[in-house]
């Protein structure tokens, strides 16, 4: 199916909450993770953004082909007007999705909404159609035949029969918005029907519209209007047994099934033009299509419509305007639910392959664990099984990257790469003295990296050295330190421990246990290590104004003082932040401002980090302000002077420190484990929507094997890091562009590749060398940019949501699904122990005591167990996800008495609408 | 009528959009003024804030007192839970407004929205009462003769009849939010039912609910469930012929007239729940419950149902999720068209005192001219008919400023005066070389705009010595320099002449010409106005920033330099704009954020100018940054050395120079006129609802004798400045506080008064011996203070939007009314033609030729006029307004073939619902 143009451009979005409709319902609802692809195989007018050249194989028959269904119908309403005077059609009303309507005095067609209908309309024209001519599967091959057909009426006379068949075929005035977006008005007047069906046919082609529409997609005709000379009305509707072009009826050439008339004599209001918009609607709803399309009779049609009436939503007058035009919303509700039994068989694959509604309500009680994490039951079979199921993919990994999209993803995660290696560096040879450094951390992010990227089980994974494990070595350091320990080899010996551990974890199939990390342990791990990311961007710019500092008029500055500039040039007279403001200014608001056509505005989103760093080194470069560059190392050999790259096995130590280290690799295990797993599990949430699996037992894995190779070379140790990977996934979001006519723009899941991540490395690889062109880069641009991602990871979990509700009054808080099933007081003692327990982790991962803190990281897996005692299943289903005993030990029934009770149709389809996207989130590009 | 104490708060706005519904439209509608009052008269919900102590008496009769109508009706939902086990009423639904769900998980009520119906549980409510019982003037006199009344049914067996009726009685379960905010429940359990009924009652009274309810308000009661013994539906509707309290079944004490109780055996669906709520939404809408009162049978109750059915609005399934929940509408359409006829006749004064929706539709075709623009036709007979008017309302113009808002409004404009006071003495200071200075701006606003306020046809005023006139007095200096005359002098001549011209102006009658000052005027002079202001304390920082420039490494600063505190004191090593930001950021968001309940931030949003000025006087403190500070002259004598308080007539001018004046005070009576009266329109238009009326003619006497006064003692000369005036009448909005379960607050009018204005001049005048308190001020702030206000002045006016919409791609336009009627080249072209003539007034300013810069102003006019040759009336209608000549030489006619053609009902009514709030607006309080 060929991609659909964008009508519309996304919704304006705040770059910090998650987008698309995470941010209309803002809760993840457990056990809905798959349900929400009906955008994605209704109507079929969502196309993908571009499948790519490499889709490739897809071995679980999963790729988004669509099923033999109704085409997409382009439903237009050309109104008579002009009675009795000047007789001309004129197309006033059309409908894809949505609504729109020719503004007449405005010349131009309305933004599309949700149209709106007065009940009344509805049934004058079921009426209507009752006593008017139905012809079903009409012969007809042109408008003639067709024309001829419908006028073929007894109460009129030929003269009659004449003049209307005139005025069916005059050729109505479309506002035709071409490719030069400049409007003009097609004109059907005498003096310009001279101009031949050729120069028509060329204007319709031309129609901007037209390209929008995906390929099969069909038009609909309603006419109505206004005829003084008839004596009665004059109602027929029309399917053809074979769909035609119906010349100039339709602004768009495409071929017509449904023709539909509806003519009177002039009555009070606008009846026939409030009627042919309710046909129109309900043409354009696709239960109706479907209905009318098996329909055998005129009951038949009936029945469709008064099906649709049954369904329909009813604003009371008086509370609501009915003239206000309602922009169509950012969730559709599911049609799985509307569709007659018979088209729900058709659709059961579909519906089965992502759960159908009915399945998803009750899915999270007996939660099936996904495949990946499904214990074999033999040594290694957990990794056997993920790297059978990684290997169909290899090929594809690096086809599905053949997009622009990555090219500057490339950049944007290089540049927090580089960043994460200068700064993490830097805090490493400080930690250790020297031992490690800047070029070590090059060399071992370009090494460790790459070799994840094309190994690993999921290659959208970055490495970084960063977090608890950073101080896990600090403390390392200074315990070989104080016992006079030669630190590189000991650390050896400790690496080799910790990769022994982690293949036993893998060889028992450790991992499946990640099933008991829940979002609760996600984001206590997730909000600390944003945290860290926040107070290190924070804390290096104070340093720097401490470094600096403003200059008061009563401060001893006052007097005379010399200043010179450093030699070293790395120091500047007063660092601004204003570089880092910038940033997060621009990353921001681009893409939701209203101005400029949306190709500039996309170009410069998916660029908008590069741009703000490019800023950021311009003002920086014109204002001549001397910041702290980027320093990168200018020899290639290691930071500890005298050292060879491969590290002794011994050194001085006693041979026995060899096996002592067994113990602080225990420790160092269980971190690893845990910070590598929670960051996978983030990272393969169903909410992603990854195609090609996870590989929970295949990441550890690679992690063991290259904690032994970066234990061998001495450099430093790599885990998942949770902010960076998801800033690289959210780099590669897939969105559906099409969105005909006010539809929004649908997440659909993230390019999948090896490639981005490699080109990283290699890039990182190269920058060794690049010494003379980062070092214009000033250090607070890059501050800015972990800052943000700090920032924009902790925004966007449902904790830090909880946070605010702390300070919020009951009546200002929004209106979360959340707050309808949990009273306030529970949600507040949920968030108030989640706070304690990640002050607690703040206060051991910053003390002597920190050597625990692995410990203290799988407690929090104990505290979420705990809590059991605390709160109800219930809430924990609303506040948390259920662990997975649960699932066993707690019958179905535990369950039901808030079902039964609340227990209500409205109720659970509150629930089945609402939609997914990702909850932790980095929305940069 | 009293206050009633808000549910819900002000909706969200940014500072710098037009308050309330204006926000919503954002258009202004030609000839809609008066017509938005529905909220006050609708429902009796909306109180005024707070009637003042003084709103004193009444000329025209229009106090805000409500006829006699229907009470403001309470729905709750009692529903009949846990069928066939634990019987018990749950109160789960209630509406007064909009619908408040109970969320009974989370032990909440929901947010008001918009209540959404089913098409089907509809018609079954319509079934079941049509073979129902149903009561009307049902006598019974409590609960107990209700329940017997409602039980007596024929289906039922007496047995039957006992449980129903013991179930009946039973109390139901409350979710009743007391004062402390706490909510509790109020459960109806045997175990604590012996509770004595004087318990109960102290519950319902200390319902924070009924405290927001309007005294008067009645309860409705619907009681809907599934009830196993039942063999078929029991269904019943009654009215009570008197109002009785029905015990415990409503959470609030109040008598009841309606009651409704829909029970049956169990069946598929909610349908008893759904249908509940269906009776609950028809009891809340008002034409139904004036139907439902006036009904003698049941055909009639029928009838008013289908009444309903027929104006429902209908949402098609698959396009709108129907579980969606509908925030309240900031505008509801207007009941007026809803109303029966009879009803329609018992509100027409009301609806005839406002202007009713139909006239209003009509109105800007013979638009008559406002009272106070009629010709009298006789000398001066404008303004004894102004003198007259205001007469009147003189003791109310004191007594009507006793409420705390006007303390808050002193505060800001007294800072916002001397501001002025000192920022363009210390102009015009610069430019008479010192023959006038900061004491006599200090003076003269005291001495002038105090008479102005005491004298004035409209109060609100605020006199200011900036603009055009400036402008016109340094040219004037530079003339008699040039030309060596004894300044002061000759500018008395020029004053008593600008004077005379004036009174002969007044005595013509020549302020009703203002009608031809149409929003094309106003709003060029608007935007030059505040692109003057914004030019000004933008230019002011700058120089700041020139005199103190940021020390580049580059720059020669660098080596040793020495730098000692000024002498002065005024003078600093860097400025920061720090203190003018804050300012800007605190009055934009402290009003809108969630945070914090709505006392806190509406004393946070009252006061944001004054904090955000006393926050930038203590950062400027804390950091100890040299800011330059308000300057307040010590002595209290003329700034030119040497001269008495009063000019002398000639000093050593030539005697005929007294005549020549005449000339220049020509051109300066023309700008004096245009600046004069333009600022009134702008205060005095319709939507600001002013009371007590303008006072055209008065204004400009004022203005005239004022002109005679400060040329005699040498003080600046002074007319109505514009953007203080707004910024004085917005820190005096007055607003429905009410906004009973989700209905938005609505503006209702301005405190009109005297003593403000006053106040802050006497204020001005004590400030000249202020001068140890002010001089902590640092002038930054007060240039924040100026840009702010330039800046909310051009946000709010239609031309600002229209220049935007230069920028913006089509589709990402909004949806404005104008864009609807007028092409958008059309709106285009009018924009660039308007933004012409800003740019020549700029330069005609900025240039030797600013003596004509009058003549200019005048052409403004002219321009407009061409322009109706440019565009059509039509487009002229919703781009600007027509000019009065329009209204008799265009007949009818020429509007009508717009109004024709898309002639539609629906049209009208989303033009008859766009509601009016003042167009030009700042928003600080």
């Amino acid at each position: 199916m060929q991609p659909v143009q964008g009508l519309l451009d996304p919704e304006p979005q705040t770059a910090l909450t998650p987008k698309g409709c995470a941010s209309l319902t803002e809760m993840k609802l457990p056990g809905q993770e798959d349900s929400e692809v009906y955008s994605a195989h209704e109507n079929g007018s969502t196309g993908e953004l571009d499948s790519g050249p490499g889709s490739g194989p897809s071995p679980d028959g999963s790729s988004d082909t669509e099923e033999s269904k109704d085409p997409l119908l382009f439903i237009q309403l050309n109104e008579l007007l002009g009675w009795p005077q000047a007789l001309e059609w004129r197309e006033t009303g059309r409908w894809v999705l949505f609504e729109e309507k020719l503004e007449m005095g405005g010349g131009r067609w309305s933004a599309p909404h949700v149209p709106t209908l007065a009940l009344p309309s509805l049934q004058k024209l079921r009426s209507l159609l009752m006593e008017g001519l139905v012809l079903l599967d009409c012969p007809a091959q042109s408008l003639l035949e067709l024309v001829e057909q419908v006028t073929r009426v007894e109460s009129l006379s030929p003269e009659l029969r004449g003049q209307l068949q005139s005025l069916l075929l005059q050729r109505p005035q479309h506002l035709i918005q071409t490719t030069s977006t400049r409007p003009c008005w097609r004109s059907a007047h005498p003096r310009e029907a001279s101009r031949g069906e050729e120069a028509l046919l060329k204007e319709q082609r031309q129609n901007s519209l037209r390209q929008k529409l995906p390929p099969g997609a069909e038009a609909g005709a309603v006419l109505a209007g206004e005829l003084g000379f008839l004596a009665q009305p004059l109602g027929a509707f029309v399917r053809l047994r074979d769909p035609v072009v119906l010349g100039p009826i339709t602004e768009v050439p495409l071929p017509s099934r449904f023709f539909c008339l509806l003519l009177g004599p002039p009555m009070l209001g606008r009846s026939y033009h409030e009627m042919g918009r309710a046909m129109a609607v309900l043409l354009s709803d696709p239960q109706f299509q479907w209905s009318v399309r098996q329909a055998s009779n005129l009951d038949a049609l009936l029945a469709a419509l008064d099906a649709f009436l049954e369904e329909v939503t009813v604003l009371p007058p008086g509370r609501w305007d009915p003239t206000a035009r309602i922009p169509p919303p950012k969730c559709l509700p599911s049609q799985h639910k509307r569709l007659p039994l018979q088209m729900q068989e058709v659709k059961g694959s579909s519906a089965r392959r992502y759960g159908s509604p009915a399945e998803d309500r009750h899915s999270h009680a007996p939660q099936a664990p996904s495949p990946e994490l499904q214990r074999m039951g033999r040594l290694f079979g957990g990794l056997v099984q993920d790297v059978r199921r990684k290997a169909l993919w290899y090929p594809s990994d690096f086809l599905d990257a053949l997009h622009p999209q990555c090219f500057s993803a490339v950049l944007y995660i290089y540049l927090a790469t580089i960043t994460n290696a200068i700064t993490f560096g830097g805090l490493l040879g400080e930690a250790t003295d020297g031992a490690q450094g800047v070029l070590e951390s090059f060399l071992g992010t370009a090494v460790a990296g790459a070799a994840f990227c094309l190994m690993a089980g999921q290659p959208l994974t970055i490495l970084s050295s960063t977090g608890p494990v950073l101080v896990f070595e600090r403390l390392l350091f200074s315990f070989s330190r104080d016992y006079s320990l030669d630190y590189l080899p000991f650390r050896l010996w400790v690496g080799i421990w910790v990769a022994t551990f982690c293949l036993v974890l893998v060889a028992t199939e450790a991992s499946v246990l990640v099933r008991y990390f829940t979002r609760f342990t996600e984001e206590g791990f997730c909000a600390l290590i944003s945290l860290i990311f926040i107070y290190d961007a924070v804390g290096k710019m104070l340093s720097l104004t401490r470094a600096y500092p403003i200059q008061r008029p009563g401060s001893p500055a006052y007097g005379c003082f010399c200043q010179y500039p450093d030699p070293g040039g790395n120091e500047s007279q007063w660092t601004r932040t204003k570089p880092k403001d910038r940033d997060d200014i621009l990353s921001t608001h681009v893409k939701t401002s209203r101005f400029f056509p949306s190709v500039v505005r996309k170009v410069l989103s998916d660029f908008s980090s590069v741009l703000a760093i490019l800023l950021g080194c311009g003002l920086d470069a014109f204002l001549g302000l001397a910041t702290p560059k980027l320093t990168v190392p200018r020899e290639f050999k290691p930071t500890l002077p005298g050292r060879d790259w491969l590290v002794s096995p011994f050194g001085t130590n006693p041979w026995w420190l060899s096996v002592a280290a067994a113990l602080p690799a225990l420790l160092l295990s269980i971190l690893i484990f845990m910070d590598q797993q929670i960051t996978a599990v983030i990272l393969n949430r169903a909410e992603y929507r990854l195609r090609k699996g996870a590989g929970f037992h295949l990441d550890l894995f690679c992690v063991a094997l290259l904690m032994l190779l970066t234990s061998v070379l001495g450099l430093p140790w790599y885990v998942s890091a949770t902010v960076i990977s998801l800033a690289h996934m959210d780099s590669l979001r897939r969105e559906s562009r099409a969105c005909a006519l006010g539809e929004p723009p649908s997440f659909l899941g993230i390019r999948e590749q090896r490639l981005t991540g490699l080109v990283v490395f290699i890039l990182t690889g190269i920058s060794i060398f690049l010494a003379p062109i980062l070092k214009f880069i000033p250090m607070p641009v890059l501050y800015g940019i972990f800052l943000y991602m700090g920032v924009a990871a902790i925004s966007s979990i449902q904790f830090t949501k909880r946070v605010q509700l702390l300070l919020m009054p009951a009546k200002h808080q929004p209106d979360l699904l959340l707050l309808r099933h949990v009273p306030l007081s529970r949600v507040h003692l949920f968030t108030a122990i989640q706070l304690a327990c990640l002050g607690l982790l703040w206060i051991v991962k910053s003390t002597p005591a920190a050597i625990i803190f692995p410990i203290m990281l799988l407690g929090l897996v104990g505290v979420r167990k705990a809590l059991e005692w605390v709160f109800s299943p219930q809430e924990l289903l609303w506040l948390d996800e259920l662990m997975p005993e649960k699932e066993r030990s707690t019958p179905e029934k535990g369950l039901e008495p808030e079902y039964s009770f609340s227990g209500s149709d409205s109720e659970d389809s509150e629930l089945m609408y609402q939609p997914k996207a990702p909850e932790i989130n980095i929305s940069v590009n």
